[in-house]
């Protein structure tokens, strides 16, 4: 199914629905020949982004980071409201109608400069599955710790950028050993993140319980999936903990589970050969919280 | 000027001329949204590819890496003589007609697939002088050791990707602090690499005259260009050593270059704020060994 595809310029603000059946982009946009842009991927439920002030933070940072020119919120926001009004129905689940919609920030070619695009598509089956079911995860060592390079704005830790190669290559390389997703970690084995997602643990102890994910600012991106599950935790008493965390915490935990936009939460139900509890109740809870926001 | 592109698809690999005067490129091509692909830019004289066999060969790498498919050399070539047969006179030099010859490999739309490109334009005037003038080049802290990376392939280090964000980021911090280029250090002060070359140092001993890079398979992308003129220089009696290196190492040279395909041969005039020897001659013998192969 083509995407809808909806493009904003700072010189002409209004935005334009493109048709995207045919090529769209230049063979000279930087985005393409370098990388060079910066992305957010949400979810829209009846036609409705969930957590865009959050997006549209992230993507703020990510542009100033790179240099790009920073759209008003209002711009973004009419773009994503011509595209969600021309795209054909969404995947229908028990959460809603989804989509999927992607805000692309590109540096565009040396002649016409960066602009913006919404791109609106119905959300994959397989990616609502994962939901429920769970997925199988593998540990992976990241080589380098990302928190070396947060000192160096120029390394543009923080910035989700359109240079997702590695992050690809690392789900390529998981598939291929029966796997589904991967969590990096560090070389002190210390947990990072996932390949396209964050690491949320649960942890009981009689009643009480407590929320944790690795340490935020040392070269993870902020997760705004994993921040709207814990502001809603805390507020119904867990206690949290950001981290340092290591294999063991998971292995013992009483739940895992990948946070990420679209996907939501995703239990890992097997962490490398080792299956994990999967609690469909501590699993609606955190979604609720999250769905709740 | 537009660019000439030909493309060639494994399923039908005749070379094939596009017009890139509008979009050639689709919204879902993963080159673009993921930076999810290989390049290789290379340098054309009179119409003929610099270092083919060099290019082709790490292009291959590349593929390996990202689990792309690999071209035929042949199939290579086809489309490299169909793209320098239709493109626009080169620019003018004393070393001949020079344009740019950059091939792609993109992981393409996940409907379609893979494809490969050529893309041939003129060399700027603004690199040619370079080679001339030399640059202001700075040193910049690369925050991890890339050589932490090269155990895991999922990371792909030693592969030239179109996740290129970290470069250009690279060359726009140095150029808002009036420098043309950059050289990274690890977190020793170990000298790395440039953002889109290679670093070579030349001393004098009375006689004796050393050739000094630093040490490759240490996660530094090895030179094509950096390895040519190492091969003529050894066949010409120069010594040759391979690092560790550091910033004293350049401030106490008799020369230092950033090497790369289209420029050449780029003699560093200033390395943050002191002045280097710009020796012209030993830049007309580094670039005759080069030249010669």
């Amino acid at each position: 199914m083509t995407p809808t595809v909806v493009r904003i310029d700072r010189s002409s603000p209004q935005p334009r629905l493109l048709d995207a059946t045919g090529p769209l982009i230049s063979i000279e946009d930087e985005g393409y020949t370098r990388g060079d842009g910066a992305f957010e991927t949400m979810l829209a439920l009846d036609l409705t982004v969930r957590k865009l002030d959050l997006h549209l933070l992230r993507l703020a940072q990510s542009s100033r980071l790179l240099h790009l020119p920073r759209y008003d919120d209002a711009d973004w926001q009419a773009a994503i409201e011509l595209a969600l009004s021309a795209a054909p129905a969404g995947t229908p689940s028990e959460l809603g109608a989804e989509h999927t919609v992607k805000l692309l920030l590109s540096r565009g070619t040396p002649a016409e400069g960066p602009y913006g695009l919404v791109v609106v598509s119905a959300v994959p089956e397989s990616t609502i599955a994962q939901r429920r079911d769970g997925v199988r995860a593998m540990l992976l060592p990241r080589g380098h710790d990302p928190a070396e390079d947060t000192a160096y704005p120029w390394l543009l830790a923080g910035a989700k950028t359109l240079s997702y190669a590695v992050n690809m290559a690392v789900l390529r390389h998981v598939r291929s050993l029966g796997a589904q997703d991967a969590i990096f970690t560090a070389s002190d084995r210390r947990i990072l993140e996932g390949a396209t997602s964050s690491v949320i643990v649960a942890r009981r102890d009689g009643d009480a319980l407590t929320l944790l994910t690795p340490e935020p600012s040392h070269g993870i991106l902020p997760g705004t999936t994993q921040g709207a599950i814990f502001e809603g935790a805390r507020a119904d008493g867990w206690e949290l903990g950001f981290g340092p965390l290591y294999p063991a915490d998971l292995l013992e935990s009483d739940g895992v589970w990948l946070s990420s936009s679209v996907r939501l939460l995703a239990p890992v139900a097997r962490l490398n050969n080792q299956a994990l509890p999967v609690d469909r109740g501590l699993t609606d809870r955190l979604l609720g919280y999250l769905m709740s926001r």
